[in-house]
């Protein structure tokens, strides 16, 4: 909470549809003579979709980094006049954020602006430390202190000290990587260099791409790169370290041994654009695919396949592909309700179901209905969408999920935060069937997840489905993510 | 303009992309124990893609109505502190707009609330008078005076002056019908009654719907009525007006003699939502003819069709179906772009289009794409959007529209206000398939627009394709629409 | 009530004292080459304090004329951004306001832009027409509507309407001066022509300022000249109309036969700012003089005298100058607290009068206080004022009033609307002063306004003190000041 | 610069009248079952005066601190929402703040939330310590990372340090109070207890009140214990560290040796409100006092005494007493001018003045005027008033300052920070009297300074006259405030 903001009542975006967030979308540039803020401002435009809570830019002028995020969208954080107080410069990190570690509030917006004995830095990281706590009791220890909660600060603690003995800040960084564990993306931009990140395992996507002559980009999917113009060059690499500075060519770092990555494979089923391109996956076509094998294994006889919008589009198109059903435009969203739309009344519930999504009677009057979405988790949602469907005259309603059920708790940057609000952890497939009432429900496979990459042999961190964790995991006390400890007095 | 908002930059919403714009939304609500401004409020968040410039609601407590209106979308002007300011009532009619006639000023925000002899009156009004400079000069000539520049201040001085002499307001708005001529089409609220009014012609749509026991429902689109649990009963008649009270029935009057409709065949191809239903006929199912129609009258041999977002999505999906090619999504649209997103840099205008709508590389690339949009006004966007297909590499690119080419002013309600501007009034299609960059284009036949009626043969005003206007037209001065006279002295 | 501004809670700006409040302030510029805005924009924050609910200006660019115009204060409705829309002209007029007639609604607010037979006009208005309802029956007999509730809007249709027949805009305001009756003072401003007007008994003030070479200003008080730079020529004379345009010498015109004023005294009271001079007085000098009558009619043994921030201030220096009496500083006023001011919780009341207005300890304890403030209307601020003195130890507290006690209603533009809430009007001056808890009250005496002029002879309006009405008054049949009649259905 | 605020130009509040900018005000309330948030927020709106750059507050509930805080004023950053969002609790602090150290920034406002190894802890500071930078550095050696560039961080660091090895946050506050040098003083809120601290010389001033039966609250200025109804209780004591906890006594711990103290004799000139009581003192008989001292040190005969307001108001009334010359009120201040105001137009400034404080021509044309300030910094402000007076006919003026000359930066919390803009460093009286347009200029003498206090006898630093330092002073190297290092790459 902000003095600035805090009068905002904090609203659920897609309320009341429940669903996964994911934490974060980062982008750094490197181009002197462009306007790097305005690139910034753009760009975190096309990775709003990443995270709906805060945002903000850092920019470098010869040095002196200067700062400017708050709670918000970017459209409202970074307004004209926030960012002409930005002044001009030659690189710049910007970040959009939905808080999963740490409780909402001010001192949790990124990107983090520090001042270390060997100068400033402006860190944007997406993902999560699963040994963030052990590290911050470490610093806390040695008297460190923190502003706010999230794991942020704590691995900026960890470049930082790397950095007191290290002969560079790419040196930190590297160090650094070494001590800790987890998701580990992101972004670190000190007096003179831009630094792009990727973990060992790869659980979150960074791209790197090329500005004009001179200008390197780093973004957390590729529709950020074509949002400004810029032009896609490949991925980082899980475990590499990449340095941009002005009039000098790219360097990379390897970490540790190299290995098979594990890509959340959320990003392709959920998370990402369908516009970009992930680790040399088309982010549409993963979902096509998806569906077209929901098609392969869990066939029905019906009239036609729509999907709930926006998640459940693609797949639908693909089921309706491998099928032969006819694809159909099932529901119209409402573009304008926004976290401006505050539901008046609470008796009147029910009813705004329809505002946000309203189905289009001719489509489902009458018809039996493939209903694709992306996944279920505690299945409020659901529910609701087969009821307006059968409300609306559907015969028959067919559930289909591209992507397999949720079990496990997700420790590398989403909220999926234990088992037990999870519909399948607790319920078999018949109860989860007639709980939502469906005429019939069929997941993805975890098997068929490897065929979701272009190459069909993907290589993916499915730990929320299997339990098939590729880190070790955090103490099971409760106290994931950390919260603060209230002290002794 | 007006100082509680006037600081805002006048945005176009969905710019650099130009397109037809509609002029209004109109509802109006009577159901004493309902949460009348709620209600309105919702079916405002529901009209919203009818007018996004300004909005309002006035509530009738009692007899006494209130108003709260200004520039700005739904969610930014009715906030709930407004509402809360406006009181409970037992009716309420709600607006919103975009300027056609009249300059972009608070005096001609709607609903309009006026007092006269006979007591208040609160008017919402969709379409345009042709003959509404005259009248407002005959009523000059009597010493009125006018605040704003709209016909909607004509057509509540028609109404008023009506009422002096007549014995009801009801018989009051009769007699208004018989003296202004054009696209008049809204809903009249006084101290104890609300009445839904229709031109004899049907230009635009109006619904009557039912809420709960005894409440009545008066909107543009039934999608409206969705929005707030009511049921559709059926649409005013062409030359109908409906009176409806609290505890009594609806009261209906017919004016002039019976004829066919010329409803605006543009409300189906391109402003209406395709959750709708407009005079028997659903929206999304009329675009899906137009789609087949088109098909039909241009085919073509391709890879893939794909619809511009959101106005071609429905006709390309029936195009799709009939021709056997697939359909694809071509476009990501960026939803956090509205009217807060402001271009930084006038030098980066060509990078803007692609931060708005992106192209999916993996759908078009090395194909043959049919590219289906609703039609084309001046051409700058289509051939925007057919340079991203070829940077994206689309081999071939085919233009199919989902209406005729427009060629003559429109004097009903929308935007069209002269020939001038107009691509196809100037260029053969061949220049336009030049111009455009396509390898070809296809407009639906006037003659296909009776089927995209649910019957196959619908009565639609095609004046803009045709010229064929069904009312007398305004002098054609370039006054029209008017604006102020700057005076003798 | 508006959407831009609804949202804003109407707050008390001096709440919870209590107070007269003055319906208004304006402003009208004709001076080519300069920004009129600007100076608009300056007059009005000095011109402030005479109306603080709404505000607005309209620039008459090349006879075009603009408008901006909400509820708020100068600084909040006319921002940067809303003047810049504005554009550039060569005339304007402001005003400010303090709603007494009509309730508060956007409707009300000025100045009024009105488009007529002739042209376009802009007024702005100060006062009260005390025959407004039965004119504005008149017009509704010949059918016309009526957008708001305040008697500004009757006196523009007076205008117009005279405008039908006469040679000129001045000739129309002439005729129409004649057919108004009240308190009538003003500006208004036609395609070509800036008009100022004040009623034949100059209730309201209006002078007339020079600025550069040949820009002339009209404005209510002179500090609004000085607050611009330009420098005071004379006042408008009771009954006279002054034209000032583009290029030509001031053109003035006299209607009714010649009489003495009636300038409303508590101008010089109250209401206007003690920099000002009005009609040949320095407002200051008026309050000093009022004091030191004070002094010598109800003398009294004390060691200091206090004035109540800010409108006692200058009587109670000069009772003391008069009276040898030391002038204290007895209470520091929080500056910062404003509209933006909502007190938190309702049983903090008590308490919240501390944050307002705090006694000085210092100055008060064990002292015999003669406090001074310029009139009671309902008796509860003084009495918490005179409780503050007393818990801060002050060991007697006499009240003097710069004012004699208000006895009748105000039909010239205050909100002193009825006798019945005024405590001299129902209670003895010993009742008065054990109601408020002083030791003393002493009064101005009505015989003494006279000298408050600078020749010691002047001549006012004091009906609210005497019952002595100069013009007709409304009938008493508590529809003054006339609200919106509910209708007949 | 933050995106929430980050938006709003920067205004000068006061600007263009230069002055002597305070840093802090500081708030603390430990009183289960009141509302301690209100409470927190009213004691703001008093002690607005000393800063209104930055404020927040930090509330307790049960242990978990809670913060909203901003850049802008309390009524500005502090919304109800804001508040609302923020919980009721038993223990709050508050701070209001004009940066001197460290650049304006998000990272740099108050109150400051951190947690570590032992808890959490608020922390609000009125000061500036003189050892910063070198703590700072200490820190940094050891890995520690700051967010912002204010001392008030190194404060923090240097609690939680200490409370490492501390059996309690009291010890650990009493350890720090060792460690730093210079102006420190303020409130530590932990999860159980809140402590008022001030240094051994006491620079700053912190007071003790009693809310209700139980309640303790600490304020900068008495008047902020007024604003809620608490009543005074004693100062604290240079040296002095106060721990008030819910349902125990006030603990108190003093450090240090016993000596004299140094309240910042600027607090009783110039910072204070009038009605505050500091160390015994009334604030306003303080410069009653002054003004009396003026008045024998440098009579001069004239016609009135008139003060700049407000500043200079106290003072000039103790020179009309004293010299028996009538005190008169030469200026009216604008109320509405805030931060809200733009001075529109660049060439407008000298216009602009006038707008702000406009002369009472009645007061001062043709008089010999005394014109009364509290001191003068750079001397551009004095230098307009003077031309306004004699602009408006005045005969003379002569220039009293209730303070000696500047000649010496501030190092304990005012934004004097060099000598080299002070007009008196680089002038001699003759020279500044000319400069500035006066007839006659008298500073008050060093020497009266100990008569300021109630007792006569006071003991206050006046380094900022004298150049006698109490404390070790910073390096003078051009660091002082310190920036942030740009660092090494």
């Amino acid at each position: 909470m902000t003095g600035g903001d805090g009068g905002r009542v904090p609203l659920e975006v897609d309320a009341p549809f429940d669903g996964v967030h994911e934490e974060c979308g980062v982008f750094g540039i490197c181009a002197p003579g462009e306007d790097v803020v305005a690139d910034a401002y753009m760009a975190l435009f096309a990775l709003q979709h990443r995270g709906q809570e805060s945002c903000g830019i850092a920019v470098n002028c010869d040095g002196v980094i200067s700062l400017a995020k708050g709670v918000g969208l970017v459209g409202e954080v970074l307004t004209e006049r926030v960012r002409a107080g930005l002044g001009q410069g030659s690189m710049a990190v910007g970040h959009c954020r939905y808080a999963t570690t740490g409780r909402r509030q001010e001192g949790n917006t990124q990107p983090l602006l520090v001042n270390h004995l060997k100068g400033s830095m402006a860190l944007a990281h997406n993902g999560n430390l699963v040994n963030a706590r052990a590290l911050r009791e470490e610093f806390e220890q040695r008297g460190s202190i923190f502003h706010g909660t999230s794991d942020t600060e704590v691995l900026a603690y960890v470049i930082t000290d790397a950095r007191l003995h290290a002969g560079s800040i790419e040196e930190a960084v590297t160090v650094a990587m070494g001590k800790v564990d987890g998701a580990v993306c992101g972004v670190v931009m000190s007096a003179r260099k831009l630094i792009g990140f990727r973990d060992r395992l790869g659980f979150r996507p960074l791209c790197i791409g090329r500005l004009g002559d001179d200008g390197w980009v780093f973004a957390s999917e590729s529709c950020a790169l074509d949002s400004i113009g810029a032009t896609f060059v490949r991925d980082v690499a899980p475990g590499e370290i990449v340095i941009a500075s002005p009039g000098h060519d790219l360097v990379s770092i390897t970490t540790g041994e190299t290995q098979r990555g594990a890509l959340c494979v959320f990003e392709l089923i959920y998370f990402a654009r369908p516009d970009s391109v992930i680790d040399g996956t088309s982010v549409q076509a993963a979902r096509l695919r998806a569906g077209a094998l929901l098609a392969i294994d869990h066939p029905v006889a019906a009239d036609v396949v729509i999907g709930v919008p926006d998640s459940g589009i693609d797949a639908a198109l693909g089921f309706a592909r491998q099928s032969g059903i006819p694809y159909g435009i099932g529901f119209i969203k409402n573009k304008y309700i926004g976290r401006t739309f505050i539901e008046p009344g609470q008796n009147r519930r029910e009813r705004a179901v329809r505002i946000k999504l309203n189905p289009v009677a001719d489509t489902v009057r009458g018809k039996r209905v493939v209903l694709v979405d992306d996944s279920i988790v505690r299945g409020t949602t659901i529910t609701r969408i087969v009821g307006l469907l059968r409300d609306q005259g559907a015969r028959e309603v067919h559930v289909r999920l591209s992507a397999p059920p949720f079990l496990y708790p997700c420790y590398y940057g989403t909220d999926i935060e234990s088992s037990d609000p999870l519909i399948a952890y607790k319920h078999s497939l018949d109860e989860i069937c007639t709980m939502i009432g469906a005429d019939s429900v069929g997941y993805l496979a975890v098997e068929d997840l490897p065929k979701l990459d272009a190459t069909g042999h993907g290589s993916f961190c499915d730990a929320c489905f299997t339990g098939n964790y590729r880190t070790a995991t955090p103490p099971d006390d409760g106290a994931f993510p950390f919260e603060t400890w209230l002290g002794e007095e």
